[in-house]
């Protein structure tokens, strides 16, 4: 499993190229990098302290004496600095000309440590953002490793069917999901929401001590991070006959889904992909119980670019993935919401990762 | 269990009222606490939104719409307020006067989403580290907390000094520890360190595939998280006879982590106490062996203030939680370290938190 997750040295030098190329565009001598995922993203530094400075004609990694055995066996194709003494300090003694820096990670006192460490002439200019938008086209390698994370949460999703869900508590579902997927060397990529009945109206609902009900809709949204990737995936499930407004709300939001999961395709922007879905629901009066965005990016981190909302300013491309997922929260009585992950192509979904039947279905 | 660790209404109003004098003090009109461990401390709310606008006569608590029940069941004493639209911009339109915020926590991007969504008068100040300050002196409640996490990491080492390690993977041993923890309902508050003879003399060694042999140090440093308190604590156990250098830095390491340990009082500076074990390592010749700080504050984090190390400015406290924690790391050979959590008294230790034996013990 793990070798399909790893890139070749050859992608990452792709990556680092065409950073190298965006940084010249857009007026940068260099860019420092230190999110650590962004970090990981570009050299498969997998350590706790790293930075990449990047420009035309420069690719060095910085680490601490810590990793300096680690840095030479993990990242290739980068020349390799270690820095000693402070760390923003030794950083900032390295910088030279325009550099762009991530102001979305950057505090404010470090940003202040890098200025006041760099030489007088370092000009610091705000670019966060540069290296999550080269995240957003995943590669082969990373679909697959993404695909494996969503195979795992099927397998869970199908073994809960096999089961009754009624009369065990949300928090025991929780555990069980989360057991299952360590037991497979995953970890969850946010805690499982398992939320039933009444709890079901709340889109962030924490699983707890409630005992699952017959004849009520288990709104049960979990991912699994598996080799560095996540996965997300949103089912509600039945124990029960349901009551028509549940049944109704139910087939609202799976009708929005399909039509979000429609109008998805590479040039199409977020905004009109979010209203193809959302338009159903507005259409059938629950508007206003629809809170949410439709969807967001998913790769290294569950939330990543693109957004996907009604006041999104992105527009979709080929590579990206995303979830899909319309909800309906009616408070005090009862919610819904369907969610798939999907890989974005030319024309239309390329592949959708989520296998798990989307018709109401009755668990026990 | 979880009585003993949540502090009364009394306890957080205390807080609120110490926090709020200090920012007077700081010649401040309002502090904006955003991050989440800081809120949580000051008002008890668990949720993932949530910031604090606190000063003389203001003690108002903020969160979004998703949490405004659970606000209202967590947050007493505190004005809650509801923001609606981008949560920034909702938080900057409250800002009156001087207001100092946690440049040690707010982006730079953050930062200036504050700055222009606030009125023109309001004046933004650095202001970093009160709440942590105030989280220095630990109150009854917060000891018996880590001492319940402390208590569970003993009974663990206690289980793996009454198996064999002898022929386990460090990895295995890593992942019975974490499963002891979970079984507990805590998880751990940083990954287990197992690092057995040779990968000893990495201070953040990761457990690997390396099987446990005969005749070796192996070093074991772990923490539980329990109702939102940390442990930390660190211990070298021999399987089988050492070599007469293995043993002779243990003795070296166990000395002056004593040495360090009687150095502890309030009104110590932290400088000192380190250096009171430094002097026994470097005399024993280990000097540039031993490449970390001597200690750190431990509680809502694992890693808080004070700092005890060779360049620290800070000065022990009554109240404060410390590590004391030398080691001796000798490149490709072997290394140790000997940690205990200690609650820092008026005149010494008031209380030491681990209570695994530190003399070299035998584990088949």
């Amino acid at each position: 499993m793990a070798d399909r997750v790893r890139p070749g040295p050859g992608t990452r030098a792709e990556r680092a190229g065409r950073l190298a190329d965006a940084v010249g565009t857009a007026g940068l001598d260099l860019l420092l990098v230190t999110d650590l995922t962004n970090v990981r993203y570009l050299t498969g530094f997998g350590g706790t302290n790293g930075a990449c400075l990047i420009g035309p004609g420069t690719a060095t990694f910085l680490t601490d004496f810590r990793y300096t055995d680690r840095a030479a066996g993990e990242v290739e194709g980068w020349e390799i600095g270690i820095v000693s003494g402070e760390w923003l300090v030794g950083v900032a003694e390295r910088l030279e000309g325009r550099v762009g820096f991530e102001d979305d990670r950057l505090t404010v006192r470090e940003a202040g440590k890098l200025e006041a460490g760099s030489a007088e002439d370092v000009e610091l200019i705000e670019a966060g953002g540069m290296v999550e938008d080269l995240r957003r086209a995943k590669d082969p390698s990373e679909i697959e490793a993404i695909a494996a994370a969503a195979e795992l949460t099927d397998r869970i999703y199908l073994e809960l069917i096999g089961r009754e869900l009624t009369g065990r508590t949300e928090e025991a579902v929780a555990r069980f999901v989360v057991d299952r997927m360590r037991e497979a060397g995953a970890e969850p990529s946010f805690p499982p929401i398992v939320a039933s009945g009444p709890n079901g109206a709340s889109p962030h609902a924490e699983p707890g001590p409630r005992e699952i009900e017959p004849g009520e809709l288990v709104t049960i949204d979990m991912g699994a991070e598996l080799d560095g990737y996540c996965s997300d995936c949103t089912r509600a499930f039945a124990t029960g006959e349901l009551d028509d407004f549940a049944a109704g709300i139910y087939e609202v939001t799976l009708a929005a889904q399909l039509a979000g999961l429609s109008a998805v395709a590479a040039g199409r922007a977020a905004v009109e992909v979010d209203r193809a879905a959302r338009e159903l629901i507005e259409a059938a009066g629950h508007g206003e119980q629809f809170g949410h965005g439709l969807g967001h990016g998913v790769g290294m981190e569950v939330h990543e670019g693109p957004r996907i909302g009604p006041r999104s300013n992105d527009v979709l491309a080929a590579g990206d993935v995303v979830t899909i997922e319309p909800g309906i929260y009616v408070s005090g009585r009862t919610g819904v919401r369907i969610e798939d992950l999907v890989v974005v192509g030319e024309t239309g979904i390329e592949r959708n990762l989520s296998s798990v039947p989307k018709e109401l279905t009755l668990v026990g």
